[in-house]
């Protein structure tokens, strides 16, 4: 291809009119993003030409390697065995990183585990470590790297050496109506992840009212998709297609999340946690199987269960915390050293039943409204509220039987809470029809 | 519409999913382009969405007017008489624009024009008139709307007060690969034209080698668009479609375009400029029906050649010369009074026989390369250069019979410029089929 083609006016004309662009055109766009070489005027086109033009696996590829590639690649190629992380696209109440990177690291693979902070519905596995007291997410890439070889398990936040181009256009896209393209959105997810230095990765793509993708289709096409990329690059990837109609767990917040995560992990988890340990076994099991400790999914399994009933899940977990920082008495009691919110009340049925749906989307913009989350991405959270106690669907519910608990520091904004959560839960006659929480497992 | 839809980036939005957008939502883009409401890069991935989506009548005709109204509108209203002008897509040796002007200003029809300089390979009138030595062409819009009602011309470049939209969107355009587009090059087109103050307007489309459209279909679709918009606008605008494969008349430059000019208001275009004054009078027609003051062809026709016969034509060119402060002695003896370039050769044919090919492309490249044209906006022009006495499609030729002239001012570039004319023309042995010029009459 002639140096020519490489003006951006160039590439932009070639994705606009349809073509399949090369390695070196996405490689001249991603650094052009990355030095300011292209003006944003530019990327804005090209953006949209791929939003309207699409891309195909090999594009998408090369564009994932691309934005990998702009900034530092972890490496951690001094770590012996096969480095495995998971990737959530987000839901409600979706603590699984949490107990998920303890029980995998205490089963001997490391997890090298780079997270996001909450925005609009979902929360964030950063906002949710950081009502830990001391908690530091901000770890180098250095120390990063070292605590991967040390501990098993660090859980950071993404740094500014890590995938620049897609913190540049990310930003532009947000502000362009270029978001919702499917080769963007892959891009942007797996140049991060595969920037952590990881060998294999496996995805929680989940779909249903509290998630971004609101069907099982598009959550298959988005993982298939993923999935492709991963292969592509030479990083086996696996994705399981979960449901998101309800919270996962009983706890929507920071601090309540981080305190259901502990009990899991001290086996104490009631009724109720249960979606959320089997979400967290299965994803695990995948994750066991690409490290290659173990033959199949029950052999994982085991090895999973034994950490919980062993302690050396929670032992894993208190060792992490300790390690970035944190108070590890928050593994022995998490009620005495988490935030606690000043106000607490509990919310009741009005009617008895089978409770027939809980809407995650209501319940997380309840808790984004009583401050546990952001609306732009400049806000503060607040660790101590929330909801706990949240009644799941499929249970039977007397009048007057608890929906679950808000907890606030502004007692004006209790009433809206309950409200919004009386009117959250549907309850029936009859109990509704049991429908699995692992729909598919693709790659 | 709720407010709400009117931010950029819920306007591009629409736009990208295909959506008509309303006359506030276009109107907030225009209005974003010229205050800096809306960033670049808004801007550029709204223009790529409209390039794919594209835009019809309705949504066209809502750009042009908004871009029309993004500057200043000149106010016409005290000239007495309709107001008419004319505007080609560009040809090569297209210097249509210098007698059709004082044709029609001679018939007591005002002629607002507004023209722009020549870029790549096409020539613009601006370049041409400021080979009149003082002639000035960046007159106030008062001095304009003075002069079209003391003259009933005024031949003006545009002003930074005109459309700002435009200029604003088309830079843009240029290095984003949304040039081609049609509703953007409609609503740029006509935007400038319609805020010159005109109450009609004559479309003069070209198509061909030597043209922006290489076809038939493109030049009526376009020809189409634009007379749907002055309908639209209550603009009564027609266009003719003419064949541009060989340059217009027997000069391309611009002091030689000049002297063709004055030669055929002088009476005295010998064979060779009937192709430019056939399409002088055709285009002349349809403005003086538009203006009223001929009730069909015949008798505009009849009223045009009048004004070379009795030689009314001549002098209004004059009188727009002088009131432009222009020499008005070029009238009289424009070989003493234009410049001249320091070089000429006279290119011979090496085979006798009938010509078939005058490549327009090529001759206009090479007059550019002669320094009679810009590849850059910011490049200067050499008046002086370019062709003259060149050969025409149908003529018979004997060996070392005339080709053209070239014109140059650097003596190294005469043989370079000799060269390109001879590949130009092709010759054969029998007459090429006579094809016409004017092909169709659309609006």
């Amino acid at each position: 291809m002639c140096a020519e083609t490489l003006f951006p006016q160039h590439v932009i004309a070639r994705k606009r009119d349809g073509h399949e662009l090369g390695r070196n055109e996405i490689a001249a766009f991603v650094k052009g993003a990355t030095d300011g070489t292209w003006a944003d005027y530019q990327l804005a086109a090209l953006l949209m030409a791929i939003f309207l033009r699409g891309m195909n696996t090999a594009e998408t590829t090369a564009l994932t390697e691309a934005m990998m590639r702009s900034g530092v690649v972890a490496d951690l190629s001094h770590v012996p065995g096969l480095k495995v992380d998971k990737h959530s696209t987000g839901g409600v109440g979706d603590k699984v990183s949490l107990p998920l990177a303890a029980m995998v690291a205490a089963c001997g693979v490391p997890v090298p585990m780079i997270s996001g902070r909450g925005l609009g519905h979902t929360g964030g596995t950063l906002d949710k470590l950081e009502s830990i007291p001391g908690f530091r997410v901000g770890l180098s890439l250095a120390e990063y790297a070292a605590q991967v070889e040390r501990v098993g398990c660090a859980l950071i936040g993404q740094t500014k050496d890590l995938a620049p181009a897609d913190k540049k256009l990310y930003a532009l896209r947000d502000v362009t109506a270029t978001v919702e393209c499917l080769p963007l959105i892959c891009a942007s997810i797996m140049s991060k992840k595969m920037a952590e230095g990881i060998d294999a990765l496996v995805l929680d793509v989940k779909f249903g009212g509290g998630a971004f993708m609101k069907t099982l289709p598009e959550a298959r096409t988005l993982a298939e998709a993923m999935c492709a990329i991963g292969q592509a690059m030479g990083r086996p990837t696996r994705a399981l297609l979960t449901r998101m109609n309800q919270p996962l767990g009983r706890a929507v917040g920071n601090a309540v999340e981080v305190a259901e995560s502990i009990a899991c992990l001290r086996g104490e988890a009631g009724a109720g946690a249960e979606d959320l340990m089997e979400v967290t076994h299965a994803l695990g099991a995948e994750m066991l199987m690409l490290a290659g400790v173990a033959k199949d999914a029950d052999e994982a399994r085991a090895k999973l269960a034994a950490t919980i009933r062993d302690g050396s899940a929670l032992a894993k977990f208190r060792e992490i915390v300790v390690a970035q920082g944190g108070d590890g008495r928050v593994c022995d009691d998490p009620g005495g050293v988490l935030p606690r919110a000043k106000f607490t009340i509990v919310v009741r049925a009005s009617r008895a039943g089978f409770v027939r749906e809980v809407d995650a989307m209501a319940v997380a913009l309840s808790a984004l409204r009583l401050g546990a989350g952001r609306i732009r991405a400049e806000d503060t959270v607040d660790h101590a509220v929330g909801f706990t106690r949240l009644i799941k669907i499929g249970e039977r519910i007397e009048l007057g039987g608890v929906l679950g608990v808000v907890h606030a520091s502004d007692e004006a904004k209790l009433d809206e809470a309950r409200a919004t959560l009386v009117a959250a839960v549907q309850i029936g006659d009859e109990a509704p029809a049991s429908e699995s929480l692992i729909v598919e497992r693709i790659g």
